[in-house]
């Protein structure tokens, strides 16, 4: 079980590194400026978490994320022409580490003994806030405050686990509901290009 | 007491977070987007502090911030076009803010046992990195970097705060001080235009 | 000795200070901005690392690198015409920070129990994320993603630290070997215009 667990932690990492990385050669940042962000992007969300709970940050403690950030980085430099065609997959990547980001964060939270609401906080914070570290070191407007539902699956992500959690229980059947529907709802938002309203612009 | 003082956390954080979602929205980000920089405006400054004082941040303990926040999308939602006539209202709001913000957090640092100095810096942090955090996210300079004194009316009312510290003591009256100070200067420098001096551009 | 390692320190701190400073000032931020942005930059690194590593920030218990970065404000201010044809004294020091603060952070993260790896990588947060933090706050790229070997030389130099500590243990001669290498790395990097290879953009 924890192999099975650290295969999607891995595949997680991987896609957001992926995505630093990418939008970083956009800019025409060099490999070390696209390894940075890139690990900003996998570990930055649950950096902040940590900083926040005052716990040390996970990273610091296992190489295994950052080894796997250089993996993509390699990953992008030979395959980059294929990346084109791989959209799809990295999709899901990125949805299924959006998944397992929120449940890791929400129950790193609630073993620290802190309440739901901030559980889902960090647990959203866990899976949204790398890519806004990454908008922010590429010098662009977040993406994730202007495109389809993004923060706001791992919010709802977040109501589900609570349900389950008063409902069923704790356990892997509760983990499992919540990180699903994190993954259906990203896909339905993307599918049916679903957005949430805009405040149209009041300023003079 | 406690209530005139809970008022006034309110206003604040209710005018710091209308000021990041007026910003946000003029840049089209979604609701959700809006309530983050919003909220990243209001708890900002705050949350920087605690983090360096090591502390539990302030909002991690207490729903009202974030609700306060919720309030306010709100209301820019329902009252967008009324907003450009309140103008006056807002500055006022945004002025008790940073005053507050200001006392808030160096009474909080002096509390810890640092010396004064690193207290001002703090008080300034609470009031003003807000700002700071709302431009890097919606990916503009920071306006208080550039326009009429702001942190710099921090920093003046922190070392009033000393002044009567040393002369009448601590308690209300020096806080009540204080807070005025900063207000005055912030509605002085806005009245008469005043700016700090600027540096010549020295590049080549 | 303390008193050669501390004027090091000035320095590095002074340099780091005038480069945020100036590009503060080509961004015409006025004096606050401007000295927010030297701060910044030359104590940004530190403090995140200490954050991370959990222990009070290292400007808080001592205000001489805030006095410092106002050195350096009033340095500018005064003789900013001069500042033009002083490029490669700034250079040196600048040089002379990086590699400084890299060996403080290696050793300050060695001293708390983390491992090697840890140590590199907050020996480069300590030399080269104040500039990453300075071009946020200026709302550009950050320079060093983009441009010549910067924090590779911080990596580098960590790297070098270890093998040094392996064969001749710690003290002096690996903290000199360490900075030397990392001064002549950037020298080396800006003489021979020496790029690390960019990522070609992939993006349709």
């Amino acid at each position: 079980m924890w192999s099975f667990e650290f295969i999607l932690e891995f595949i997680g990492t991987f896609a957001f590194a992926i995505s630093g990385i990418r939008l970083a050669s956009a800019k025409e940042f060099d490999w070390f400026g696209a390894y940075v962000v890139g690990v900003a992007t996998a570990i930055g969300g649950g950096t902040i978490r940590d900083v926040l709970l005052d716990v040390t940050p996970f990273w610091m403690t296992d190489p295994v994320y950052l080894l796997c950030s250089g993996f993509a980085l390699l990953w992008v430099i030979v395959f980059r022409r294929m990346l084109v065609h791989m959209n799809n997959t990295i999709f899901y990547f990125d949805a299924i580490g959006l998944a397992l980001f929120t449940v890791v964060g929400i129950e790193k939270t609630l073993a620290l003994g802190y309440p739901m609401w901030v559980a889902i906080i960090m647990g959203t914070l866990t899976g949204a806030a790398g890519g806004v570290i990454r908008d922010i070191l590429i010098n662009e407007v977040p993406l994730i405050f202007r495109k389809e539902i993004y923060a706001v699956a791992c919010v709802a992500g977040g109501m589900i686990y609570w349900i389950c959690l008063k409902t069923i229980g704790s356990g892997m059947t509760t983990q499992v509901i919540a990180g699903v529907s994190v993954v259906v709802i990203r896909w339905l938002s993307v599918r049916f290009r679903i957005c949430l309203p805009t405040l149209k612009n009041d300023q003079p």
